[in-house]
């Protein structure tokens, strides 16, 4: 297994400055978007809160992922003095960063889906168990093929890599189908929404991952998997957890709603209650 | 599409450092503003939180562009030794930032305002969804032509986005001016000032845009457009963000204020209830 080529192109100074500033909005919006999740913690019921939690450490984790990549990325090229251009340094691009990112928070986006659509239950622990295992397999085996060299390196890993993939979207795609016939028509229709974003989402991956296989030429196949990958994990951690945290708002307030015979539910019982488990 | 050449010019000492000391300036002032909003979330009614988070994610954005802003303006030039002059170093000056903040904040910004003047409703998440697409395309459309280096593109794209931009200001002036008719007296004012600094800060912008247009000179338009940016932030962001906490402290007031019989409204309800929306 050799390492990637990726560092070895020279680049334009716009494919250059494209990744360079995707790394960045990415940086920002994860980093916004920690913050904002820690504080809409309190405003859900106390079931919920574990939700909310796991919203801010995997877009935290992706903050810190995407500042050592921002970091990687300057110290892979230099721009060649009055040129356009931009020329590899020596120092070479860490790609790794993305998979030990992933090893961490798709887990835990895992964690956090279920945990919205089942809050109690041995038919919870037992899914969320196949599903870290599925997602674990999918990193490692994905990472060969994403630094090799050839193409039948990439592709034998990258298919390998494709069963718990396709295990994982299979399994959640059922269940929040499932959980769309019980919830209110509100909470189904975010729910539905989530569907929409895992495929969104999940299908960018495989497309970035193939990238280097497109006959586009190395150094816009290296800007394109870059983007690519910035873009689905904006939409699968920020823009994910904002439905996750919608669907624990809009249920939260359902179950403090008045009942049909006027009597309204305490609210304090609700959010501090230390009673019942989310996660 | 050619990158921006507004590194390649040489500075007087004096062109230097007041974009230098107006980035490190915007700095400290979006950094104080972000711990300001995060400890004012505490002193207004519940359905008003929501409105200090986004100004307390607004700033913090900002914050983190302008650090960046300032390391990357430090690069650009250094100091030529036994002169008064600064010369390009060959990193580029990186002009994104701004528009990278911007696609992540102007969104935000219509959502606080729209935020405290609606606080329920259809009419207003349907009225969120325009804006915020009038102001992706506004921006989006912006760069090109911020970029350019003749005068025909900048010229054209900056056309193209001034349709968003009049759309989402003639909007916003509309339903200030609908919500000081409903309003009290004390909030009407306080949203009279909130018109007059949309005007005064999104006017700004447009001129800044223009700059190197004006025949001053290649260096003394780069040092107006910056400093011209910097100030336009500082008044749409915390200045801005700090009219629109005051508008929220007034009406928490004014709803917790004695009843026409005596009878006062709990605070604590109020202030900490997970029962009603905000965003």
């Amino acid at each position: 297994m050799e390492p990637s080529n990726t560092s070895v192109v020279s680049l334009t100074l716009g494919q250059y400055d494209i990744v360079y500033n995707s790394l960045s909005f990415t940086i920002a919006a994860m980093g916004a978007a920690f913050v904002f999740f820690l504080m809409a913690r309190a405003t859900v019921a106390y079931k919920f809160q574990r939700v909310t939690e796991v919203a801010a450490l995997i877009v935290g984790i992706a903050c810190y992922h995407y500042v050592r990549m921002f970091g990687s990325w300057t110290a892979a090229y230099t721009h060649t003095a009055g040129t356009n251009g931009y020329t590899p340094t020596g120092e070479l691009f860490n790609e790794a960063y993305r998979y030990a990112d992933w090893l961490l928070t798709v887990p835990l986006l895992l964690i956090e889906l279920i945990a919205v659509l089942y809050i109690t239950g041995n038919r919870r622990a037992g899914m969320v168990r196949n599903l870290v295992i599925a997602a674990v397999v999918m990193i490692v085996t994905g990472y060969p093929g994403e630094v090799a060299t050839d193409t039948p390196t990439r592709l034998i890993w990258g298919t390998i890599s494709t069963i718990p993939f396709v295990y994982i979207l299979f399994v959640l795609w059922t269940e929040v189908g499932e959980a769309m016939k019980r919830e209110t028509p509100e909470v189904a229709s975010l729910l539905f929404g989530i569907r929409l974003l895992l495929l969104a989402s999940w299908g960018v991956y495989p497309i970035a991952y193939l990238m280097p296989l497109f006959p586009i030429g190395a150094a816009d196949a290296l800007v394109f998997k870059q983007v690519g990958y910035s873009i689905a994990d904006v939409v699968a951690k920020p823009l994910y957890g904002l439905m996750i945290y919608a669907i624990a708002r809009l249920k939260t307030q359902q179950e403090n709603a008045p009942a049909p015979d006027g009597a309204s539910v305490p609210h304090d019982d609700t959010v501090a209650s230390p009673g019942s488990k989310a996660i």
